[in-house]
């Protein structure tokens, strides 16, 4: 996925670490697929009455990491109080929404990749963040 | 729009205040479609190379709306922490393309227009905010 | 919601007609969340074992929706080609969806309304078509 | 990227070939990133008004390939009337977007990476698309 030579190519400049940038747009990109496959997934169980909440979550999820992604992904005009209250938003989904998955990874192979992209995303989020003064 | 018979007729419990929750989810609705159109208006003024800040303000917003659209219209295994945090981005996206798209409010109606969306979007989600503890 | 007023104060030309636009643009941005909401309700009736189908209709429905919006709200470099594979895209899913949610629209009043919003918008966007030669 | 392992997780039947199902959702996933990462380097071109189409082109194919991946991640009550309109709108957005980026890939590096990947999309999508009869 050429997210870091699309930043490199960016013909302005760049005032994020590009390492964490592209780490966290990967990663984003990532969980939200994950999110979404995992949301059919749970609904195509057989005891899918026991998965509402999980698949709730990654509805969520996929949404908000699918949105970060396209913000982390814009730099013209860079508005750093937006950015900074997104990943928020993100960390807080890939949290809830990898406690859930991790509740039935166990059980579901699917909820348990889930669980693992949620976890590398809320943490590849929570390091770009943490460079955003 | 139906958002209030949608609420009305979910067969769970809705935890927020339904007046408050219908007026958020068709604010972010409305903002987001008012966002994209002004960034493409926009892209379109003769003067494009002093609107790109206002572009890229436009785009987010349109996003980060769209997905608090979204999370809002989904209340099974309601998230109050992951509700929190994406209606603080939307305030915070709003706020700034509002800003953006009121600084050529009078040269540009779409900005004009727009402002005034993002703004009405804004004050809902900061009302629905406020009930949520 | 002013997707009219966005469209007369586009600074350029519009090379379809307006009403019909506007009207095809409002009709998918209310089934998009109306399709979001119902997807969200059917996961939380007793039987959502029944409505897996219902719910996977609403998810592609509400995303292709957003999208045909999205697409119809830009103005700028109008490509023909694109609007019309992605209106036919729309009225398909609209159509399939609106087909499952009448299914069950005895039983689930939301899947009434979300019928009705279907049935709105694959009119909307076929009107639409048939001016795009 | 755990496109594959999200699949072969999956509970129920899948009724598409997993490896090009697989490579489309991959691709359309990886195109949506680069378009919405070349319209924003096209914003931040000095010349920029001679990029408006190049814009719009990319943001019309971000949100149809984003779509698109959605739409292909989901399984339960597959439709393929929904998959095929919607694959079909991908492969025309990425070819009129390849066509355009192609224009600039010589002046924008951003600009020949996004075709390449607007080419790779489309060729995945009509792969599968050949498929489903």
């Amino acid at each position: 996925m050429p997210v870091r030579e699309m930043i490199d190519t960016y013909p302005g400049e760049v005032n994020i670490d590009r390492s964490l940038l592209a780490d966290a747009v990967q990663a984003a990109v990532q969980c939200a697929q994950s999110c979404t496959a995992c949301a059919d997934a749970c609904l195509s169980e057989q005891k899918v009455d026991q998965l509402r909440k999980c698949v709730r979550s990654n509805l969520d999820c996929a949404d908000i990491c699918d949105t970060t992604a396209r913000v982390l992904s814009r730099h013209t005009g860079y508005d750093a109080n937006i950015t900074r209250a997104q990943l928020q938003a993100c960390i807080q989904a890939c949290s809830s929404c990898g406690d859930q998955c991790e509740q039935h990874a166990n059980m579901h192979a699917h909820c348990r990749i889930c669980a693992e992209e949620c976890q590398r995303c809320a943490r590849a989020c929570q390091s770009l963040l943490e460079t955003i003064s």
